[in-house]
């Protein structure tokens, strides 16, 4: 549902927010947590190229009195689990008053406008943290064209398993092994053995780093353990959506993941990018959820609902960049080496939600739950290599003459993701970034 | 090793430590996190049917200033977890003055007992809460017993993987659903779909329930993320063991678990024994690791070391209890389902914790690592109904007539586990348990 805070006639007396290529126009209002050098750690939003300090909003009684007791139990937890534990509303009612704010037009903003020294910090100036202490991070499987690539690889003989089209299929994740968007990301050691060797695994570093492109959602509001979620009531539950880069070690992946799954193979790290684009944010990019095949089983009734089909997807475009760093020293910016869209899903988030609430599972404020890979149905939308050189066979050329086939010390892998549609102000997530440091 | 906490001859001013039978002899001494009625959650060591208040300890000047300001911390976050980053020296250091403290014929001991009053809280008295926050809960398939026996059932062409003798195979568990003992544990709804039905799968609530008779170890000092953990300093890293229940949704695993593994079928509830008990506490108690059949592969160099071959293995008689609803109304104690030992584990501890780290995944003080489920070789000593009773094929009759396939509305599984040698003094663990809730 959209409202006066997604109008597109809005502007900002943050100068920045009017350009027309900022992720971060006042109609977006993403959520995070940064640093400078004369700023302890504490929750903003990104504003054009500038953060907006809540806490000095708060210290500038900008705020309402509830808002204000959270902001301050956030920059006590540098965190936003305090601010997503508050739900929905909470988060709806910061939106507001952040836009109101933020606005060059209204009688909140002009006065705001006057302590804008203390109120901005330019994005240039900030370190931006993890926006959220994730209790725990789930991984989904959700999009069809993803399980039927690597499936087909995996196991030529059933590519999608029987169980893919009835459930979101999902596993646990590594919690602590999540990190900000810039960290570098150290080349895994692990176990591998060539597939049709009779000779021993060997332990060395990976040959087949990988990274996926995912999209996150940050749970809000949780349920108590025993308690399910219902589907019309899942987007209560979820804050927004953000990028994640779900490093993978094809090679230790193939020989550890059965019977159990994946495990060393991804948990070495996982890059978060640094904003949390809320639910309220993304309501005018709203669609209809995949449209199965005939044919194909509709889901059981505690996973569906008229409403999550109508607007259960989000039209985000995706992309992603790999810099090497010879590109690097030749000037040659980033390439970008695939691009899709969100909205290819399988599987909604509100039925993600749902599923994973389904059994009593309690999900709780800063959980994260992952998409899975986000692949599409042409070549150019795949979202990892694995898949777009087709496990290597296929390898990509980048400009400067290089090939991959999978990453390289020193490769950037850069994540992009933004929203448009007519009528409206694109928004965007920011930057999922991270370089490969060698084993 | 042992020193001289580990005297069989020590006793304390805590008269029911002497019990023969007690789990908390003074040579024990594990922690927890406890609770009464005039004590809010702080830290304890149980001490034959009391606990040791730590807070009140400190408060009276017993603990040094280092340990004091620990203990502190502890109090303030209600769990262990600021003891356990202190690492095996902070731990070896309480120990050390507890010991003292609780002794009868030590200065120590006489000062400590004139404050018995505020220093004891009955075990009878307390609510045991889990003993720390685990950010991240992994559980391992370390038993070759149950992976051979699961495998036959779920994979009858290839009941044991190729993997299974050179990865300790383990995956992600859920963190937020763990519960502290005593603690109902709802039947959990699910999809499943019948094995060879061609019907569409249905949800609701599982008809194949079980237990899974586990064995976790809490880490202590953690390691830097792109760190590995050599197994020559892996059980450094370990702070000491509990008892754990997987409870697990068979015929919902059977479903989803292909191909990332259980998810719903494992995550709805996993209870944890009160006690940590310390790897300290357990040095009399350590044998060989599990020796390998001839032909079998050796583990490779980064999983192996003389030591660990000459000691990983801990003596820990493990046994599992059942009592159900019409047993309790006839006073029927609960019945004895299965004896088995931690020291049939085809991987160590220590290998375990070198595996977690060796493609540089940070693990935390307060992280769980559950061994999987301990069975032995024999029918008696597995550790799961799906086995004891393969796959329901063969029921067990209970006392009282009643016949057990798979767990019924209000039967009460209890874990215990305890420690015999000659020369030393029976440790125990204390019970973990928890009745089934109807869904």
């Amino acid at each position: 549902m959209t409202n006066d805070t997604h109008d597109a006639a809005l502007t900002s007396w943050v100068e920045s927010a009017q350009e027309a290529d900022t992720d971060f126009p006042i109609q977006n209002l993403p959520l995070g947590i940064f640093e400078s050098t004369d700023r302890q750690p504490r929750p903003g939003i990104a504003i054009g190229d500038q953060i907006l300090d809540l806490v000095a909003a708060m210290e500038l009684g900008l705020l309402g009195d509830s808002l204000a007791t959270t902001i301050h139990e956030c920059e006590r937890v540098r965190s936003l689990n305090p601010l997503l534990a508050g739900g929905r509303s909470t988060l709806a009612a910061l939106r507001n008053t952040a836009s109101a704010m933020l606005r060059g037009n209204v009688d909140e903003g002009v006065a705001a406008e006057k302590y804008r020294g203390g109120l901005l910090v330019a994005l240039d100036d900030a370190e931006l943290l993890l926006p959220a202490r994730v209790g725990d991070y789930t991984d989904f499987y959700a999009s069809i064209y993803h399980a039927t690539n690597v499936g087909s690889m995996f196991r030529p003989d059933s590519p999608l398993l029987p169980n893919y089209k009835w459930i979101p299929i999902g596993y646990h994740g590594r919690a602590s092994s999540l990190v900000r968007s810039g960290t570098p990301v150290r080349r895994p050691n692990g176990q591998t053995r060539d597939d049709a060797a009779s000779a021993p695994p060997t332990f060395g570093p990976t040959r087949r780093l990988d990274y996926e492109l995912e999209v996150g959602a940050f749970i809000c509001a949780g349920n108590m353990q025993g308690d399910q979620i219902a589907i019309a009531d899942a987007e209560s539950h979820v804050a927004g959506l953000c990028l994640l880069n779900d490093w993978s070690a094809r090679d230790m992946q193939a020989w550890e993941y059965q019977p159990l799954g994946p495990f060393l193979a991804k948990n070495f790290a996982t890059t978060v990018s640094p904003w949390l684009v809320t639910l309220d944010a993304l309501a005018p990019f709203r669609r209809p959820a995949f449209v199965r095949a005939e044919g194909d089983p509709q889901p059981l009734p505690h996973l569906s609902s008229d409403d999550d089909q109508r607007r259960g997807g989000f039209d985000i475009t995706l992309e992603v960049l790999i810099g090497t760093a010879l590109m690097r020293t030749q000037n040659i910016a980033p390439a970008r080496i695939s691009i899709g869209s969100f909205a290819s899903m399988y599987w909604t988030v509100a039925q993600l939600v749902t599923h994973h609430a389904s059994n009593g599972c309690n999900l709780e404020a800063g959980d994260l739950l992952a998409s899975g890979t986000v692949s599409g149905e042409t070549k150019e939308s795949r979202g990892c290599l694995l898949e777009r050189t087709w496990r290597g066979t296929e390898p990509l050329t980048l400009p400067g003459g290089e090939t991959r086939r999978f990453l390289e010390d020193g490769d950037e892998v850069i994540m992009r993701g933004w929203c448009e549609r007519n009528g409206f102000r694109r928004i965007g997530f920011g930057e999922c970034a991270g370089v490969v440091l060698s084993a």
